[in-house]
């Protein structure tokens, strides 16, 4: 077993960790608090984040988090596990099963390895640097996208979109074959599985898509902001996720005129 | 067995019919035809509303059927099938399991029944005239929303508000807590669960909405149009649909002003 053999095991242990953790509270009548930025969280959040960084710090206690629901601890270490308990917790109060817990590992700020996984419907994408992408599993595969004008195009919704950003987003959307929104990180695992070609976000926390970056590039694809520089923790948070490298320099010019 | 008893035996079994058409499908490297509309449809469409009609019309030679593929015949007769095979292609073809299939029967223009379909999902919701809706078996019910303030709504994308439209949903989204796109019919689904609070859609077709207004009504909740008519195959196709009979009131208003 390598080190990032080690590493995956445990990131799988903290998925099943935080779908246990999660499933008896989807459809249920819970309490939904307001935090300070008026995004919602619940004890299904919180209680799978804190059973992720348990699993984290029993078996790599010299490993930094950086997690949704309770900060970072050793945020400086050479590696450092980045948690999104519920990336869509908007959808998972909704009763939407498009939401997912998201799990990287940033080794000197770069992620190299990511899990997206959707406990109600069981489905997990796993990357890591250097190997192919699987889905339950499976290898899987970006499709071909030779422009914008054939691309579907998601985002979780137009209102993560301001000012600037916004009249960005709507020359790409202008473009676009089809445009839609409200699939949250499930949208980065359809760019993987080849079913869409783009995501373009804004706004976003290294927890939002720190995972991402390892799933598509493993199935082919590129993760990049904006300017199109790789994802890091340090990236602003303004992503493009594309599964081909002609749509993704199109959406680029497009975002930066 | 009363006859509504015979009318929910047959839509069950279409409901069965148009998922077995469906799911070698989903995912899977199929053509997607546009439609003069530029909307897509796919042998998934097609072959799943085939299925249903040969149904309908082996059982019930004299009710007329609407659907969204092959189109209207009988479409006088005192009892009419009103078909979507597929409401959601585009959620379908980018991968997205909140599609469904959506069968409802009307009477003398009014529809009496209805069912939502999620075959990926296994998801299925029926209501009818006075009966309680269910939910996979099991009776369902919308929550309480005093106010709009307190609301989750749902609408499937900006995009389908045109001009006037656009501005009452705007004055609509900007009083709701939360507003939220991209789940098609599911969105209805979710508001006779009670985990949201309002759709509110327009540019729809009478397959589009029929099967809706039992399905929510059973439910304790309303369907009507955008000045507040129950609806009928001949509604304009903006909709409003509300578990609350308070957050109704408080959209129809602002629709209006």
């Amino acid at each position: 077993m390598s080190e990032l053999d080690d590493f995956l095991a445990l990131a799988s242990d903290l998925a099943d960790a935080a779908g246990e953790a999660i499933r008896p509270h989807f459809r249920q009548r819970i309490a939904v608090d307001d935090k300070p930025d008026l995004s919602p969280v619940t004890i299904a959040d919180r209680n799978a984040e804190a059973a992720m960084r348990r699993l984290i710090t029993a078996r790599f206690p010299d490993h930094g988090i950086i997690g949704e629901e309770y900060g970072a601890e050793r945020e400086n270490a050479e590696f450092v596990w980045v948690l999104d308990p519920i990336d869509g917790t908007k959808s998972f109060i909704s009763g939407v099963p498009l939401f997912g817990t998201l799990i990287a590992l940033a080794h000197q700020g770069r992620p190299i390895l990511g899990i997206i996984d959707q406990p109600i419907s069981r489905e997990r994408w796993i990357g890591a640097t250097g190997r192919p992408t699987t889905f339950n599993g499976s290898t899987v595969r970006c499709r071909p996208c030779p422009a914008l004008a054939a691309a579907t195009v998601f985002s979780t919704s137009p209102d993560m979109f301001k000012d600037a950003d916004a009249a960005a987003q709507a020359r790409v959307a202008a473009k676009a074959k089809l445009v839609r929104y409200g699939a949250d990180c499930y949208a980065y695992g359809l760019v993987a599985l080849g079913f869409i070609d783009l995501v373009i976000e804004a706004s976003l926390k290294p927890y939002d898509f720190s995972a991402m970056a390892p799933i598509v590039e493993g199935a082919g694809g590129l993760a990049t902001d904006w300017q199109g520089q790789k994802l890091s923790l340090a990236s602003d948070g303004r992503i493009v996720v594309a599964g081909d490298p002609h749509a993704h320099r199109e959406v680029l010019a497009l975002l930066a005129a």
